[in-house]
């Protein structure tokens, strides 16, 4: 037994391991930042002994797209006429604040973002040194790449280099480690891509870029003499698993299938491209044609939380609209979107995403006693549908408790929030 | 000063009044069931001073359709092709209960519904009179309504008149009142709505019916010659301002005018469209033409849970995507048909739906001290789009409190529960 032991017992747990196993009751034992053992409680336990009556326990959840700096621009740009909104209203507001303040919001995002009982985020934004520190500090797991543009592209890549130095590529090294973040399509122009395809190369990081999330975005790169936005990409040579493409909004049936087909991760966030898009981004096609999807917030001024349970609902019920079919997208589908096939996004499958032993310890705990989670028929459709981030009672990322009894272990949420 | 008596002291009100007002800080009186004052805290207070730190006062939010007995259904109806829910699925499933378990459902029903800060609800279903006990019980303002099907006219009309001669029919005299309840369009042919229309007349009643809610209905109605659902209601003067009409998912954008021109109360479930139908219905268009518009949450196996919080968002979301225009119904239109235009459409707008001196207290505190409700730029979309049923920290109805310190008060929630 060593310090970092604890043996968590629950009501239940769902494993989201490929034969789809369930414990009740459960026992989880953590051995340092790994799952030492999952299955019906023993005589025996090791470690520290957290009892979650009431509680079923799954894989800590996983956000493929997030922006946590922008979490100071919560109700800043609501109801905004299509196209306005990233030139109109973002443009202006990220002038207002330096890296000092976005490290701040980006912190405050990550206490967020755990109560919420997400353990793993794909972040980036600008100044994503300072941002970076915020996240490390908060305990998350977690994915950071610097926003690469044409009009400051050496700045951008010598900081992209210091990430990668500073972090390293591999996610099996470092809780906190770095990849590639190009803007997007229109804000990028070839050289530049070829430089981030060079750089992603030489390093093993991955590529993260939005793609054909606006109409003006589609507009500019068709302007540049590209058949769209996923057949530039493509030409370049990124499109494909080790590349997470965010939103897709915009693709055409043709480059939907062509982003499923070269087996592209997806950043699908369902609620931002409603609320800022009124529309659904392909997703079920690229899916079929074989892109690998995960679930993002995208930031707290676009859906306007950083809230996975919320996404797995609006996912499911935007996606039937969008399919015509109420059979579409059933909840176990939404869930591993959260999960299991969130971590295939991210290349971290072989580490997180379902509680097995010798992944990492990443394990949530949520508690059903309350009205709005009982009767406990369906489990798996309970938390999709039914569950809140609020119902979020413990969280553990490596091992290490983040939240215990619905607070906060490590941070100051007083001084956080203030 | 009364012994019930009430001063709600807060960091914020969200009045809702036509002005829009807000107070920051506030101070919310009670005396007996009713407001006798709303404005800044002054040096006297009345009554139990509640000091809600940290909180924002609104009014109570308002379900203008649901089914608390289905409660017991959560999660035995998912992912169901469409067509199969109602005959395949539901109606098996309700053959298993008697009004025993009805009761007890509509009960655990309520402590949801309060607990998520729902002080009114328009409830129909089968054995209304077990369940109406439970209702009255649990403390929430609710007109309650039988569901009436030609199968079983004769006994579903004298459970209609006992609901009337036990609660009467107008909501400024009780706190739980009856209505009508023929079940929908399809159920109930041209006999039995002529009957339910002569008895609203003669007793003051307002009408609540579904309307073409699935495809089957809509053919079983064009079958028996009629145009349509909206059609067939309009002959037998069953549309118009008495006369609440949930769905309306199938409705062309011809009958959609019809609704609308009548100036109907429309009951707006955009989850459970979304989820047991896969479709958006035209609420845009029949809100443009005149139709008074509530949000219901349907019942806990529809959408999956009795949310008006998750139904303001995703009522924002789905519509945006059926506008195609993101600038679409804006986040106070939302949180208003959650409760002042909710009110109309029961005909309550005189007594609840916003914090005015002199309309009755129904009031909640929903506490914003938590990362996902700051910053506090922008109240109305934080509380659309970014609060929770599970951050409502007090719930008064009729000046009586129902929750407080996140609790209910009254109701055993374990005993409900077990």
């Amino acid at each position: 037994m060593t310090a970092s032991a604890y043996t968590l017992l629950a009501d239940e747990a769902l494993t989201l391991d490929e034969r789809r196993t369930t414990y009740s009751p459960a026992a989880v034992a953590i051995e340092g930042d790994s799952i030492s053992y999952v299955g019906p409680p023993t005589r025996e336990t090791s470690g520290t002994v957290i009892r979650l009556d009431g509680c079923v326990l799954l894989p800590g959840l996983i956000d493929v797209h997030t922006h946590t700096p922008m979490w100071l621009f919560r109700g800043l740009t609501e109801d905004v006429p299509r196209g306005d909104w990233l030139p109109r209203r973002m443009r202006p507001l990220e002038a207002l604040v330096g890296p000092r303040e976005l490290r701040a919001g980006a912190l405050a995002g990550c206490l967020e973002l755990m109560t919420n009982g997400v353990t793993t985020i794909a972040d980036r934004y600008n100044d994503m040194g300072e941002v970076a520190g915020a996240i490390e500090e908060s305990g998350l797991r977690a994915v950071v790449a610097h926003s690469l543009y044409d009009r400051d592209a050496e700045r951008g890549l010598r900081e992209t280099e210091a990430l990668l130095e500073r972090f390293g590529a591999d996610p099996a090294r470092s809780r906190v480690w770095a990849g590639l973040g190009p803007h997007a399509t229109d804000t990028c122009g070839p050289d530049l891509l070829r430089r981030v395809a060079a750089l992603a190369e030489r390093s093993g990081g991955r590529v993260f870029i939005h793609l054909a999330q606006a109409e003006a975005e589609v507009a500019a790169v068709r302007a540049r003499g590209s058949a769209g936005c996923a057949a530039y990409l493509d030409e370049l040579g990124l499109l494909g698993p080790t590349v997470v493409v965010a939103h897709g909004t915009y693709l055409t049936d043709g480059e939907a299938d062509l982003v499923g087909g070269r087996g592209t991760a997806v950043a699908h966030c369902p609620s931002s491209n409603a609320k800022i898009e009124g529309r659904v981004a392909p997703v079920g096609r690229m899916r079929r044609a074989g892109a690998v999807v995960g679930l993002g917030t995208d930031a707290a001024c676009c859906n306007n939380g950083m809230d996975l349970f919320a996404e797995m609902r609006t996912a499911g019920l935007v996606n039937k609209v969008a399919a015509d079919d109420p059979a579409a997208f059933p909840a176990e589908v939404l869930l591993r979107m959260a999960t299991t096939e969130a971590a295939a996004a991210l290349g971290i499958a072989h580490l997180v995403g379902s509680l097995e032993t010798g992944k990492r310890a990443d394990v949530i705990a949520v508690d059903r006693r309350v009205p709005h989670l009982l009767p406990w028929h369906d489990p798996v459709a309970n938390i999709v549908y039914a569950a809140r981030a609020s119902d979020v009672s413990a969280v553990f990322v490596d091992g290490r408790p983040l939240v215990l009894d619905r607070r906060p272990v490590g941070l100051d949420a007083e001084r956080i929030l203030a």
